[in-house]
């Protein structure tokens, strides 16, 4: 029940911000309806392509379906109020990310995969709704354009998970650790302004 | 045989649609073969993926890359003749939606999902072809950026579908009424020229 | 184990060639990772999800992880010098698409499709790797923008793979051959600079 309530939360953010976009784009109704959609569930469709649970999750779960229509007439509507939101966005957003890593990595178990495969699951659950929904609006996708702590913070998480595993440990505690994990790098990279290296530092083409 | 002859109708007009987007883009020929065939079989490829149906409908069917080819081939040679045909296009390409939405809703039933996502398969069938389209050719898709009444039509018929079945009518006739409606609107939008309500009429940062 | 170490070679020469147009765009780390790998195993990938192979292969065999991530670190770290391997790039990337051409091809048939379907999934094996490299940056797939003879290599060692496979040769040596063909099509035609045809030689609205 609780991890139903975070998993709509993470659903939510991603919706909100698919929609912020789409918008930005001048994209029409439709268009946007999409964005929010494969923002919120493109991660998760590639994940079950992936591994082969067909047909995908979203397709026999209405739920999803509903929160995401619900979010995006809702963040039309309101949308120079949803600026207010923001520190909330991110909050929302960390959360999910965490939700959804952690998510990944188990239906990566389920389907008998390496752990390193999981925890590539994991980061592909959480990040590539992003992916896709910046390829549909023709932009080089964010979490390879900037330096920051994103993909990584996934990353860690499933590392985390997976030492934890070893330990005699019950199997729902380990999930929220591990997404906690997740969070917590996220929202403290955010925090501190903590970014990846950069690789151009001495290059002498460096054009920026 | 009639509606195997309207499906042949539908998969020309999305040919010569790609066509005309790889040639304009300056595409070498391997290229327009390519954009050619992702705009024909994209969006029942998708769909395929996404419920699990493989190898998808195309590889097991050669009718659809026999055809395909042939109207590649004929659409490069006569290039500068093909814009007389631009009013068939619109209704060959407008029987090519509807008929397209309407399989698509089929293969989602087969697979047991519900309506909702039934019309979701049939409108992702009858689209997204477009959509790969514009994606390889380094546009927003198109039909995420104008107020075309275009996924709309498809998504009517697919209301229509449903609403059909709960009487007491024989399933072709359903299948063919909920077509005739993506038809229609989309036909009728275009010659009233209908489109989607602005979203961004009050933006005090609207840029256009 | 040959054949193994040339798919290794190959694997190689196309993270290789990801890395570097990643770090063109100046991506960060882990963008520069995600583009070295999808040039490697985006090819077969797409061909795993098209008919129904799933877990995909990469995610069932660590070898292709563990190289692609070595090749990439190293890649990174030797930028400037790796220029001078110029020459054997290009001879690394015909061998990697000879190979996956005739993987392609063999998947294909184990998947009993018709010989054009396995030429279009050795085409895809070989070919979208780039594809989606060039989707992700966020450019018209090179593939579809020069006139090179790339895809075409690939074409025609299929159509050579076919036709001997209708002569009493072993398999391996079939195999071997139409590798071999897309090789040298592909060197030769670099080598004398021979191109497909130009459609828009006599358009009147040509641009360039």
């Amino acid at each position: 029940m609780f991890l139903q309530t975070l998993d709509i939360l993470g659903t939510i953010a991603f919706t909100i911000s698919g929609v912020s976009v789409a918008m930005n784009k001048k994209m029409d109704p439709f268009g946007v309806l999409i964005i929010a959609f494969v923002t919120a569930v493109g991660g998760g469709t590639l994940r079950d392509i992936l591994i082969g649970v067909t047909p995908v999750t979203w397709m026999t779960n209405m739920t999803y379906v509903y929160v995401i229509f619900a979010a995006t007439v809702f963040t039309v509507a309101f949308k120079r109020k949803i600026n207010y939101l923001r520190t909330s966005l991110l909050l929302f957003d960390s959360i999910g990310i965490g939700l959804y890593t952690v998510v990944g990595i188990e239906k990566g178990l389920s389907a008998g995969l390496h752990p390193f495969i999981c925890i590539s699951l994991g980061t592909i659950t959480a990040c590539f709704g992003g992916v896709i929904r910046d390829i549909l609006s023709n932009e080089i996708p964010v979490i390879f354009r900037t330096k920051e702590i994103y993909a990584t913070a996934c990353i860690l998480g499933g590392i985390t998970y997976f030492l934890l595993r070893q330990l005699p440990i019950d199997d729902n505690v380990v999930f929220m650790i591990a997404g906690a994990v997740v969070i917590s790098v996220r929202l403290i990279a955010v925090k501190f302004n903590i970014s990846l290296p950069n690789l151009y530092k001495n290059d002498p083409n460096r054009s920026v």
